[in-house]
C-alpha cells in the first residue's frame, strides 16, 4: 500500500495497490479526503490496541493461570508435610492435606491424582529445598576447603534444616525406601551427590595438609552418617539432644582427623 | 481318725473317731477285717492317683496352651516384621500378616485386637532383641572398657543386627515416632540405656589413658549417631554401603581420640 501526501493542500490522494488473485496483474485505486483518512487511522489504531490489549490480558490470565496452578502445588505440598509431621505417613490421608490445606479434596486429587504422587512430589520438594540451602551454603561460605565443610556441617544441625518436624518428615519417606524404590531413587540420588562434594573437599584438606594414612571417602562417610544419626537423635529424644554438644561432636571429629585445619 | 496294728496277727482293729454335726460328743466305731482294709488302702491310692494325675494333665494342658498363646505371638510377629520390611508400616494390613503367617485374621485379631497393638508388640520385641544382643556382647567381651566399647560398635554393623530388612523396620518406626508417643518412648528408652552404657565406657576409657580435654557424652553421642548414619546408608544405599568401610570409620575415630587404647 502507497500513501502520498501533498504539502500545503488540506486534500490527500491514498492509493492503494494490490494484487488480487482472481484479476492477475489487476490494480485498485481509492481516493478519500482528509477526514476520511484520519478517520481511517483512528480506526486502524483503536482495533490494533484493543487486539493487543486482548492478547496481552489472556497472555497474563493463563500466565497467571500456571502461576496458580504452581503456587496451589506448593501449597498443598506443605499441608503435605505438616499432616505426616503431625499423623505419620501411615495415618495421612488426602482429606487430611485438603482439610489442612483449606481446600476440597477435589482439588488435591486434580492436583496429584493419588497419595503416591502427593508423596513423591513431596519428597521432591524436599529435596530441592535441601539441595537449594546446601548449594547456597557450600557457595556462600569463603572459598576455603576446610571452611566449606565446616559450614556444610553446621547447615545441617542448624534451623531451618535441623527442623523436628522436617526430619520427621524425612525419616517418613526413609522408613519407606524399601517398600517403594521410588523414595529411595530420590534419597539416594540426593545423597550420592552430597557424598562426592564432601569427599572432595575432603580429598582437597587432605592434599593441603599433606595427611598421610587418610581414606578421603570413610571420612566423608563417616561426616554423612554423623549427621544423618543427629537428625535421629533430634527426632527421638528432643529433649535430650543438644544442639550445641552436636555440633562440638562434629568439630571435635574434624580436629581430630585434621588437626592443621581445625586446630582445638 | 487313729488306725491299730496288733503285732503278730492278721487281725487288725480299726476305729474312727469322730465329731458328729448333729451329735455332740458322740463317736463312730468301724471293725473291718485285713481285706477289707487292703482295699481300702488301694482304692484311696487309687482315686488319690487318678485325681493327681488328672489334675497334673490339667495343668500341662493349660501350660502347653500358654506356650503355644506365646508361639503363636512370635509367629504373627515375625510376619509382621516380614511385611513391614517389604511393603512398609503404611500399606501392612493384618490381613497381610495373616497372609505371611499363613493362619487366618481372626487369628490376629484375637492375639492383638488392632494394627496399633501389633505394631507396638513387634517395636517390643525388636527392642528385646537388641537389647538381648547388646548385653551378650557386653557380657562377652573380654573384661576391657575399650575392648567392650569397639565389641559393641562392630555388633551393631554385623549381621544380625546390621540387617537391611530389620533396619528398614526399626526405621518405619523412627518414622512414625514424633506422630506416635509410644513408638518414641520405646526407641528413645533404648537409646537412653545404651547412651548410658557407652558413656560409662568412654568415662572409664578416658580415666585409664588421662586423656585431656575430651568430653564423655561427646564421645558417645558421635558413637552412636555414627552407627545409627550408617544403618541409614545400609537401607538407602545398599549397593554403595560397604560394612567393611563403615568399620574401618569407627575405627579410625577411635584411634584419632584415644591413641593409646586403639592405636593405627
Amino acid at each position: 500500500m502507497s500513501i502520498g501526501f501533498f504539502e500545503g493542500t488540506h486534500k490527500c490522494s491514498i492509493t492503494t495497490t494490490m494484487g488480487l488473485g482472481s484479476h492477475e496483474g489487476g490494480c485498485l485505486s481509492i481516493k478519500m479526503n482528509e477526514y476520511s483518512f484520519i478517520f481511517m487511522v483512528l480506526l486502524y489504531y483503536i482495533t490494533t490496541s484493543y487486539v493487543l490489549n486482548s492478547l496481552l490480558k489472556e497472555a497474563e490470565k493463563i500466565n497467571l493461570r500456571a502461576l496458580s496452578k504452581e503456587r496451589r502445588r506448593e501449597q498443598l505440598i506443605e499441608a503435605t508435610i505438616q499432616c505426616l509431621s503431625k499423623k505419620g505417613l501411615s495415618s495421612t490421608t488426602l482429606a487430611d492435606v485438603a482439610k489442612e490445606a483449606g481446600l476440597s479434596q477435589g482439588i488435591v486429587n486434580l492436583h496429584f491424582n493419588s497419595k503416591d504422587n502427593l508423596l513423591a512430589d513431596t519428597l521432591r520438594f524436599l529435596t530441592d529445598e535441601y539441595d537449594e540451602r546446601f548449594m547456597k551454603t557450600f557457595y556462600g561460605a569463603p572459598a576455603d576447603p576446610a571452611d566449606q565443610l565446616l559450614a556444610l556441617m553446621e547447615m545441617d544441625l542448624k534451623p531451618p534444616i535441623c527442623d523436628r518436624s522436617k526430619i520427621a518428615v524425612w525419616f517418613a519417606f526413609f522408613g519407606e525406601t524399601k517398600a517403594q524404590p521410588t523414595y529411595r531413587k530420590i534419597c539416594a540420588s540426593r545423597d550420592q551427590k552430597y557424598a562426592e562434594i564432601l569427599k572432595s573437599l575432603v580429598e582437597k584438606i587432605v592434599t593441603d595438609g599433606k595427611y598421610i594414612g587418610i581414606n578421603p571417602g570413610v571420612i566423608s562417610t563417616t561426616l554423612s552418617s554423623l549427621t544423618d544419626g543427629m537428625w535421629l537423635s533430634c527426632l527421638i529424644s528432643p529433649k535430650s539432644f543438644n544442639r550445641t554438644e552436636s555440633l562440638l561432636a562434629i568439630q571435635s571429629y574434624l580436629s581430630s582427623t585434621f588437626p592443621n585445619h581445625y586446630p582445638r
